[in-house]
């Protein structure tokens, strides 16, 4: 077969995207040139930093063009190549696309340890796992006997923050999308509790929960969510407490999150600044791709863990690349249970 | 003469505090107990952090109780001492309120260096220069190159982020009110750029002026006014900058700043969070207090500085006890020129 199939991105999607901000498209595979090599694609991610690629509004990585396939990291195995380190047959990860093939510099290709399912290199052991490690260890500063709340707990980020902070010895407190994920933050991830966002409407209430399950306070709030959960949370900071910061999915979908613009007045701007200044609070952006020099620390440190079935993780796989528009749409609603995959 | 005075609170203020807030007291001068030491005040500080103590919001620190005497630091003379340490005429440090007379604990004095000016212990070599000294050090994490940004850029702590900054190879802009002002940032504490935020109502007009002040953007910005300034800034931080936060002196006056319940919706909190992750910021609070243990590498570092006039100050010294309600009041709308303080 001489044709391959890719995602493209339609039009931009107003709030949640739509199967018809897409289109699937035939095309031929490419040649690989000098250097290249051809990957037949097994499985690509969805993640939720996608959602900013279709916005046309400047963000930290150029917006994906109308007519663009949309990006994704994948794994696959190599079936031509130019690149002497890559042999057909070789297992590998590379940034692919919502797409059956791809053709890529050697050099921007992972080889992948065949020990491990190759799908870990897009959960557990690639982007989010290495998010969370990254985020926790670095700007979190977790300490024995603190307490750490993370959202999306089962996801991949928050599954991997959770357990990593509860064998630092502390108490980790999830928040999760309904019962049946509260069980799994638990029972699979290890979450001393988890509190069901869906049962809680307003931060207010939100915020009581939160404040029984931490009865010493919050020491780290590992921000991947905002919204109603910062809202809820902000007031339960301890004194010195960190927030790493790495998404607001919460917020994805709304379309002035992208103006960047806004004058508009508000109280709530002032309320969390005096909460910062007052709990002697640090709020730490950060995007993980400035940090790659830092993941094979990541892998030497976690995959271990993995293997060993100390850190666990959990993967929801739609099949067909047909179908990743509506399983990305799910994923921002909380649809997904576990790290969201397509297969190809 | 056995009498002393004192200023008590006499009710909270709404807003802007007025004379009627507070009560002028004629009281008897408390006789010293056991390691004790009664001073003669002869100067005070005021500051903006006391606009939050007159509040009952809860805050780091406790409100003085209706009826209570205004606290502050302030400098003076020994005149009876229990304390081994201090003898009479010693020039001392203590936080002896809007009074002209204290009664404190010897281990809560500060013997001064006779070689400066006491005044100094309020200001450049006090509470605010050292405020100044600590976040830009320690928060601001300078580099020779880099573009800093500060605000209230003639008072103590501004002049002194701006001074230790310049020093250590930074572009340095201010900001202040009015030309006479921004004209001794630039004359007297060798500011590279000042902008008159006066001239410039909304926060894009300000946004403008400092973008041209700013042409390879800004890395810190020290924030101790917040209000428009911060919304003008935040959209022109770069990549990695960091935003030490030690006060918000134009939201002191607002009422809702001492909710800390609030529960509006609003678009600015989404606008600054996604500001942060996209640029990869750092926001840390800090309250001073919590760091006096390195008040003496602050003093070592800097007090030769002052002492050889490397490091500039500047002070607006209001005469008697009575004006000490009208001084305070100026000086949150910015009509002091360089520290403010009372002579009694």
């Amino acid at each position: 077969m001489t044709m391959m199939q890719q995602m493209t991105l339609a039009r931009r999607p107003e709030g949640a995207p739509t199967q018809a901000d897409f289109n699937l498209e035939t095309c031929p595979i490419p040649t690989p040139g000098a250097s290249e090599v051809l990957v037949e694609v097994s499985h690509f991610s969805l993640d939720p930093y996608m959602r900013g690629r279709m916005d046309a509004a400047k963000s930290y990585a150029a917006s994906v063009p109308i007519g663009g396939v949309m990006e994704a990291g994948g794994v696959g195995r190599v079936i031509a190549s130019n690149d002497a380190r890559f042999g057909v047959g070789d297992q590998v990860f590379g940034m692919f696309g919502w797409a059956s093939h791809g053709v890529v510099k050697g050099g921007a290709l992972r080889k992948l340890d065949d020990a491990l399912p190759a799908t870990t290199a897009l959960g557990v052991l690639g982007m989010p796992g290495f998010t969370g490690w990254y985020g926790l260890t670095q700007r979190g500063l977790p300490q024995a006997g603190e307490t750490l709340v993370v959202a999306a707990a089962t996801g991949p980020v928050g599954s991997m923050v959770g357990q990593l902070a509860r064998r630092a010895g502390l108490r980790v407190v999830g928040i999760a999308g309904g019962a049946d994920k509260c069980s799994m933050a638990r029972d699979e991830f290890g979450f001393d509790a988890c509190i069901d966002h869906r049962a809680h409407d307003t931060a207010r209430d939100l915020r009581t929960a939160l404040a029984d399950a931490c009865p010493d306070g919050v020491d780290i709030y590992f921000e991947n969510v905002a919204g109603k959960t910062l809202q809820a949370i902000i007031p339960l900071m301890n004194v010195h407490g960190r927030i790493p910061l790495c998404g607001m999915v919460s917020w994805y979908n709304e379309g002035a999150l992208g103006a960047g613009a806004s004058t508009g007045d508000s109280d709530m701007l002032p309320w969390l600044w005096r909460n910062l200044l007052v709990s002697r609070l640090t709020v730490s952006g950060f995007i993980i791709s400035d940090h790659f020099d830092q993941f094979p620390t990541f892998l030497r440190e976690v995959a271990p863990l993995v293997a060993a079935g100390d850190v666990k993780y959990i993967e929801d796989i739609a099949q067909g690349l047909e179908n990743a528009p509506a399983a990305f749409a799910a994923m921002l609603k909380g649809g997904n249970r576990g790290k969201q995959i397509v297969a190809i």
